[in-house]
């Protein structure tokens, strides 16, 4: 099968195109033959050598969610059946011809959803739900900032955040995005590059700051998320793009009885993949269905195409998935 | 009445004891006559000016927990009756002969728990008990580390950790401490003016660390506490008394997904206090009642003598809680 590999650590350059083994399916596995996977941070950070694949994920073949078709089925498997679109999450390897995965990380894709749109959802989606209800806690009426509102979790997390009765405050340091911020369900929107967004927030909130802030920035923006989170605030980091080792006033979290709680979904365990898959499927998936949510695709690049839409990512220019489309002769 | 009144910020020499009016139950509320009360670190912030009294609490009073004799009922009081013994947190005013609680804030004193048991109860394990199960939300056969575990409320934590099956692991500064931390139910007890923690406890655990870390340090453990702490550990933070302002390694805590929770009972609002007052009713004190837990007194001291009480916490030398004898004639 053709794959995507990492051959090593360094700029879009370093991604090659090759033909591997297809990987087997062992018991309760199946084998997907991939149609298209969306691409994420943790792929440029992973390309860079800063986040290793966990065991059991191929050690260089990138993507970390899929949509495809199950081609074979693995000893015992009874979730899925043969010929079946599902999508879902994977510790690596999407952005090949062919994974295997647990079944039960395995999730029917709705009828009406096609496969790019479909490709956009599942990372973006779980992600977005964990942090907000599981990790988070968030009760409607609420109010949630969404920093890097803009792109792949941020657009799923404006969506949820509103679904879920959220006053929904968004930051993206690109002026353009503000309008479709908006349309998105975004209540305030904030270009984070002009303005300081802890400021706007006060004085929107008379002071009373946000319940909840989803960050992905880590160090540079921990005092201001800090600052702008009211009373019991919490405060959930996915990502640390921004930086490390910074200092923390732990007066101030003291003072507000605040929570910090860090998460992401690649290093958990098989049995926390599967139970958060199994959550996707049961609440979010039938929004979906209905309309009231959607994945929001920036642009779709060919697996030969992959070394761009690396470029592409890291530009900061687009607006929600970046897609790979994996089919031979589909774009 | 008398009572003693914080004449200033500073030393325990700020401390006057004075007769001042005796306050005047509101509806809802109820005249408590003191007989002891508990010393608390809060109270010594409070004297050096660094934690000043909630809205609705005596500014210069000071004292956050009491036991005493329900004297007078306010308008529409049904949960108390005149005469009856009980126990309760207060925002301030504790340390004199009488004081307002709304009803709801009392608790009725087993049979069995004479006066100065019942003054070294309330605050420190209704702070001890919401600490681990309702912000760590810590489970049975987990491992929980506690620091300044010969303290009130460490005294009180290390009791309700080994009650509710888990494996307690301690440190103090001061070693004859040690043996008396092993007879409360410390499975493991660490000098740390001696010995780093976090590699005693990388040793005991194979290198898995807690799940729990209870610190009322901050600052000065920030780093070790993150380190200790294994995958999805929680670290609750209670004081700062190490400092305040401290780099944080946010890496750690994302790699292994850390929940930071800070919290106190002071600050809380006066619904939040009574929902943990009433299940310290519900659930602790009957263990009390059974001889499950019991409190530590350290040493009595009488109103009177309350900068020497001040000047005994301050030195850090005792073991469990500090009481405040306040009934006239006895000590």
């Amino acid at each position: 099968m053709r794959a995507a590999i990492y051959g090593g650590t360094g700029g879009p350059e370093v991604i090659r195109i090759e033909e591997v083994q297809r990987p087997v399916p062992g018991a309760g596995q199946v084998l997907v033959r991939v149609q298209a996977a969306g691409l994420n941070r943790a792929d440029l950070l992973q390309r860079l050598g800063f986040y290793p694949a966990p065991s059991g994920a191929p050690a260089n073949i990138p993507g970390l969610e899929f949509t495809g078709v199950a081609e074979e089925l693995g000893e015992g498997v009874t979730a899925v059946e043969q010929g079946q679109r599902v999508f879902g999450i994977t510790g690596g390897g999407a952005h090949a011809e062919f994974l295997v995965s647990h079944e039960r990380l395995l999730v029917p894709v709705p009828q009406g959803l096609d496969t790019l749109q479909a490709a956009a959802v599942p990372e973006s989606f779980i992600t977005a739900y964990d942090a907000l209800f599981n990790q988070a806690g968030v009760k409607p009426g609420e109010k949630v900032l969404v920093h890097a509102a803009g792109g792949g979790v941020g657009t799923a997390l404006v969506q949820l955040a509103r679904f879920a009765g959220c006053m929904v405050f968004t930051t993206t340091r690109t002026s353009r995005k503000l309008s479709r911020l908006a349309e998105l369900g975004a209540d305030v929107t904030i270009d984070s590059s002009q303005q300081d967004f802890a400021e706007v927030i006060a004085q929107q909130t008379h002071g009373t700051g946000v319940h909840v802030c989803i960050d992905f920035t880590g160090g540079s923006y921990l005092a201001q998320n800090l600052a702008t989170l009211g009373i019991n605030g919490r405060l959930v980091i996915l990502g640390l793009l921004g930086g490390v080792k910074v200092p923390i006033d732990l007066e101030t979290v003291l003072n507000k009885r605040l929570r910090i709680i860090a998460t992401q979904l690649r290093g958990r365990p098989l049995e926390e993949k599967i139970a958060v898959t199994r959550q996707f499927a049961d609440v979010v998936v039938p929004q979906i269905e209905r309309g009231l949510l959607r994945s929001v695709i920036d642009r779709v690049f060919t697996l030969d195409h992959l070394p761009d839409a690396h470029r592409h990512m890291a530009s900061n220019s687009g607006f929600g998935k970046i897609v790979i489309s994996v089919e031979p002769g589909k774009q």
